[in-house]
């Protein structure tokens, strides 16, 4: 490999950072394009890419592929480069375990439009969603396995801004799931983690 | 292969269903069971299996695998027992393409409890989506190379439910989405497909 992978980007949204977590951790070279929202990822340049106007998408100049959907181009990365199996099993049933886990990430996504009108409601979800990989890492330090895989590092954005979503009123205390909050820090304590929210802090800032 | 793998659903909800498709298409045995909402499925003999307390999750008694997640269940299927790959393609880039169109339907699913409140809002997401689809489709059969994926079977019931869930008032005219609606005919007319809409039909008027 010795082109930079293209990852698109925006500043705040959660879904393109969490695929450069798997670029870092993964030590894939690549260059982050920012786009503006709404005009550049709407704009017909971004969507000629990405037929659905959202970030992320990639394009990987040493397969000539261009893909979006977080979810598919973190199992690309992984398939493609991390021959080590580093952040993945080979085996079964582990291997389906990770899918499991990367799909309930997904499907619980915050959807940035679909927000604010229901703040408790999401509160109530997000809690629920808490619990449950509360309960999923009793007596466990990461969901499938004894590794940290990529089915794990799907949730550190989320995690990031989880806290944040609920609103003052419906805060959560996270001190009520230990093994989650244990599995969050063990996360974000990750070097490749650490480099990415803070490149995102930087970005942010600037 | 001997033993039937057990499916666990639910009459209304479309992802059940959604692996019924995948488990039709490629004749593997299997029996549903439906379980009532809420008691069942928030129960606690489900949530042993299920810790999420949705479904659809399976058995499958010749691997010993548990599984839930629709996304993750119907790439174990496509992965295990679909071994002539005939609703996949094992090669680059288009496995990964399968993968970024199920991901987008996964994202778009309709999530019961965040409906009601925003009907216009969720109106307007089921049109860009159709329009998405719409536009990939141009000049093309299927999402993916030119035979039906999983990816094209996943967006079933996403399809037969869309009409409904936006209401009277901001009803979609899906003719001003030609591509659309005979990839979705085409869809429908798989018996496959055929048999496990007429299933559900069944059981939800019996």
């Amino acid at each position: 490999m010795s082109q930079p992978i293209i990852l698109y980007s925006h500043k705040a949204g959660p879904n393109p950072w969490k695929v450069a977590i798997i670029l870092e951790e993964l030590g894939i070279k690549y260059e982050t394009k920012f786009l503006g929202m709404p005009a550049e990822v709407k704009g017909k340049e971004y969507t000629a890419k990405n037929p659905n106007g959202r970030v992320p998408a990639i394009d990987d100049p040493n397969t000539g592929i261009t893909l979006w959907e977080s979810g598919a181009i973190i199992e690309y990365l992984v398939d493609r480069y991390d021959t080590s199996a580093k952040l993945t099993y080979t085996s079964s049933p582990e291997k389906y375990y990770i899918k499991q886990w990367l799909m309930f990430q997904m499907f619980n996504n915050f959807h940035p439009e679909k927000l604010p009108s229901a703040i408790e409601r999401y509160a109530n979800e997000v809690k629920r969603v808490t619990m449950v990989l509360n309960n999923a890492l009793e007596g466990k330090e990461y969901l499938v396995g004894d590794k940290c895989t990529y089915a794990d590092l799907s949730f550190v954005t989320w995690g990031a801004l989880a806290p944040f979503i609920t609103g003052e009123q419906h805060k959560i205390n996270f001190d009520e799931y230990p093994n989650y909050k244990a599995w969050m820090e063990r996360l974000n304590a990750r070097p490749a983690v650490k480099k990415v929210l803070e490149d995102k802090q930087k970005v942010m800032s600037g």
